[in-house]
């Protein structure tokens, strides 16, 4: 780790870049923009780097060789840190039998098993390797369940990359869209008033675990909207849909709405279940077994066994180590360590969201340009943080990892502080 | 292998299935039908195994222990061979690296890079998981390019399984669908009358690179057809759109459409390119660079190294073996033996399709008995064949293994005679 300066640091000056930048250039020749998706680094701060060497842990290897404690964790799929042992021992295991073969392996049930045992919501499971796939799974067996057309989502949310539901309309027609409708965010009256204007229409109700909307301070459901919602599809003979995708494994292992009391019809997951091997899948209720059961959901590499048998092997981690609870603690742990360092500094810092998935706002900051002084600093200094996505911590955050982070995030605090004054 | 009855076989007697039945039996509890999608053993003979153990070369072995010689190659994504050891060593190295990191490795910009070297009508690429992502993508693109709508297909032809292109109504809407159109498969005149009746409004032509439609016989394109079809899409300003994820690889390394001197716009790919890894593409022309380049396409694993480093490999393996050759050196020898099979017990057997993924179809068997009962001895005695669905051939298959097969489907063969009599 580099060694903090006593003194406000003076600012960024990029690291070198040299690999990264020839990689980009050779990107930009093969690869539209250079580059596509939530891993561009196109918004991130211009010294950020795109491409990556190695990962170990919590700690992240740039093409240039500079090594950072990492607060993204791959956008959530690693969960309990990079090549860690027991869940690759899995899969090496796995591998060496065969991983996609001409049908599924043993592993396929005993991970539905799994699941089934440990969602409380869930009779059954169905396995893909989006979460754009489990999500849209989960709409199409409510439509197959109720013969209705209307999907009701909140206003912002994010819920996948397909065209029914992706946030940006380059290429979408109106007809992708036609059965879509929003409603204002955590807003029970709004949801009841959207859902009125398609009563027996409305196949199903879309929710996130809590919303995390880009660029904005994240918030917790309000245990009255969840109920409300799930009140409301009682009522109206829609399911309640709860897009687990982001968030699953990281609030509550059997769901993140449980701790409310309130269980969704069906739940789509991806990301964390299985440390970054790639797989999804959607849990049910036994009502919605024959709707399940009667679309047709598959995918070239759905049933092969390493993405599984990672999967019950990070399970078996998260439950031995109690995975939610120590990831809140680690994320506690950097919460409490920037507000004092924002005290000290008197700089407006706003921390919303569950510590185990923080995001950071500085005041006045429309335009982001103190996130992004802040978090250009911090990863000269060893983190990798996000200016306006959520994060990730992930039980390879120990409490070292965390104190060498907030070592980074002192130097950057006091850059924010010397750049923009106390606020 | 089993020895070859000299006499006719009487017919099917079901190999022992206990851990399978006992497997299909959990796995109705937990999965909704017990099993899902185009790997369901339901359509197949009753003796057929669900679950499988392990797999080497071309052979299988299901969860009972009986192994086989597979011409499915886990439905074509096994292309040099289950567990080839040059593809698992480049995996293993790279995941000793790290997989899924938060950006892309080197990698990426290195199979990019080598697919645009390979593929004459591609300037860039795009990765993906699943070929449904690679042709949901294509017709995004080609919308974001021309403003347009309309997408025409060959009915019949399948595509993917999301809504807008699956071939199962269930839970799908008439607006998901609503700017799908279909010509007749294979004719001209149909297609641009069709395409007449949306003129303005065209986005994309869909084609395959041959016709493999389930259960009936495989026919490859016409040139003039072809050629036609890409004729209408310059006229019309509609893009061409080659779906190569079945078939990719195996007929040609730089497209299926190649050797018919025709080029598409856009390709989608994905099964056989990392031998089993889970990754799709999709590979455009250059004025195609800006519209891939404001859709948004993402994945949370679509990123992860391991798979690229595979397709790095199986692309190495198969130039450096003239894979498609050997492959259809190897689908023809199975052909041969198995035509001169159906003249000597007089069977009238329909083998369509390009050698490296043939199709067997008997003559007058309309609901598939004579089809299932040849699969179901060919099994029992060595070889795992389809019913109804096209089958694939791989590097991994010898002449050896396919001597072995024939001596599997000299039997079968026999026990449809048999059964059925001389057609």
């Amino acid at each position: 780790m580099s060694a903090v300066p006593s003194v406000p640091d003076p600012g960024p000056v990029a690291p070198a870049r040299e690999r990264d930048g020839a990689l980009r250039e050779r990107a930009r020749r093969v690869i539209p923009g250079g580059m596509f998706g939530h891993m561009n680094a196109a918004s991130l701060p211009a010294s950020y780097p795109q491409f990556f060497e190695s990962a170990q842990g919590c700690r992240l290897r740039d093409v240039d060789g500079h090594e950072v404690v990492d607060f993204m964790c791959a956008y959530g799929p690693m969960i309990v840190g990079y090549r860690n042992a027991e869940v690759d021992e899995a899969a090496v295991r796995q591998a060496r039998l065969g991983d996609l073969m001409t049908g599924p392996t043993e592993r396929m049930v005993e991970l539905a098993e799994r699941l089934v045992g440990l969602l409380p919501h869930a009779d059954w499971t169905l396995f893909q390797k989006n979460g754009t796939d489990a999500t849209t799974l989960c709409v199409t067996i409510a439509r197959a369940a109720t013969g209705r057309r209307k999907v009701l989502v909140a206003r912002g949310a994010y819920h996948g990359a397909a065209p029914w539901c992706t946030p940006y309309p380059a290429g979408v027609t109106a007809e992708d869209r036609a059965n879509l409708l929003h409603h204002a965010p955590g807003d029970l009256e709004d949801l009841r008033r959207v859902a009125d204007t398609v009563r027996g229409d409305l196949a199903a109700v879309v929710v996130s675990a809590f919303r995390h909307d880009l660029g904005r301070d994240q918030q917790m459901p309000d245990p009255a909207f969840a109920r409300g919602a799930r009140a409301l599809c009682d009522e109206t003979g829609a399911r309640l849909i709860l897009d687990d995708v982001r968030a699953g494994f990281r609030l509550d292992l059997r769901g993140s709405w449980e701790p409310l009391g309130v269980r969704p019809d069906l739940s789509a997951w991806s990301k964390a279940i299985a440390n970054g091997y790639p797989l999804a899948f959607v849990a049910g209720a036994d009502h919605l077994r024959e709707a399940a059961r009667s679309v047709y959901a598959t995918g070239s590499f759905w049933c092969g066994g390493v993405a599984m048998a990672a999967a019950l092997a990070t399970l078996r981690v998260l439950e031995r180590e109690d995975g939610p609870a120590r990831m809140a603690r680690a994320g506690q742990r950097l919460r409490d360590g920037l507000a004092e360092q924002a005290r000290t500094h008197g700089v407006g810092l706003r921390q919303s969201g569950p510590p185990q998935m923080p995001l950071l706002l500085f005041d006045g900051d429309t335009a982001f340009e103190r996130g992004m002084l802040f978090c250009e600093v911090a990863l000269r200094h060893g983190a990798y943080l996000h200016p306006r996505h959520n994060m990730f911590l992930s039980l390879a955050h120990r409490d070292e990892d965390i104190d060498a982070a907030l070592a980074a995030t002192g130097a950057a605090m006091a850059a924010v502080a010397a750049r923009f004054g106390r606020s």
